[in-house]
């Protein structure tokens, strides 16, 4: 089909989303065109408008529109602790819990030596400068319990107590509503020795 | 995060892609912002292009960016047989066969009375116009085997059979390369029935 450039380069261009095959992008591109071409032309501008305005926040590295995002200039919160998470989805997360006032350092990624990921490409060296400000005085550790989550927290911790920080991380242990049958033995047996 | 804006706006479209919900939405965003921009405004401007170049062919109704697709326009192709095909990827499935050399006339959908897809959203009509052009001798349904692709071909059947047109349907039958043992048994009651 030579006469439908504009469709295989649409197809092309949506393959490059993470998860999306050439099967997804075949049915994403009919599915607009066919329709909901005002859907795609929403798209259009949203991800130019957002490549556009969306930079990172100067203090915590997060996703912002200004130079410092609301959470670094919101006065009430508690500047003494900072709260090191991989993404803004999962600081997202911790803020639904309302049960952390501190700020947050993002990552934007997770140490990962197999994909090429090191400490310069999750800014660890600005994380490094922002706990050592005088101000902070606990660095929460709350990377993903994976192993390359893991991995991150180690290597932060490490870096952070050769400074004289404090350093906590997230507690391991059984999810709430959980029955002890059906917990893994990895998470029973953390639960144990970190029991209280 | 009210300083994110285009973030969440672009969230929100992602969401209209089919099979993408709020988390996939996230994810996608979050990859394009921080790990491909390049990727993220040429689907920006893929999908401009697409909505401005791509409309419907005057006499298949498939994806096309002239008035007439290149399949319609090939002089080489056999214009007394027209098959018809629920959407451009069935199309471009038959083509791969190198089985057939005849027409197509693509639905772009098939008849779902549930969602409301009754046989003017699927151009019958046209379908019908198009058969009645006196060249066309057979019509060949390759609608899916589903219970909307069937329905949509017994529709068309019965209407063309009124206006005096052969008509015929892709044959149901065990699958290449299958083990009786595991193919179903309406499969195996209809390959048996359609015995040659």
């Amino acid at each position: 089909m030579s006469d439908t450039g504009s469709l295989d380069a649409l197809i092309q261009a949506l393959r490059r989303l993470p998860g999306v095959g050439v099967k997804s992008a075949q049915r994403m591109a009919f599915h607009l065109l066919q329709h909901d071409r005002g859907g795609a032309e929403q798209l259009s501008q949203a991800l130019a408008r957002a490549c556009e305005q969306v930079r990172h926040c100067e203090r915590c590295h997060t996703f912002t529109e200004g130079a410092v995002c609301d959470a670094c200039l919101d006065p009430a919160r508690d500047a003494t602790r900072l709260c090191v998470v991989e993404t803004p989805a999962d600081q997202s997360a911790m803020e639904r819990t309302a049960a952390f006032r501190g700020l947050y350092f993002v990552l934007m990624g997770r140490l990962s030596p197999l994909d090429g990921v090191g400490p310069r490409d999750i800014g660890v060296q600005k994380l490094l400068e922002r706990a050592c400000d005088g101000v902070v005085q606990e660095v929460i550790l709350a990377t993903s319990f994976t192993a390359e989550g893991e991995a991150t927290a180690h290597a932060i911790a490490e870096a952070l107590k050769r400074r004289g920080i404090h350093v906590t991380r997230l507690a391991r242990g059984v999810p709430v509503g959980s029955e002890l049958e059906y917990v893994d033995l990895g998470t029973i047996a953390h639960a144990l020795a970190d029991r209280r």
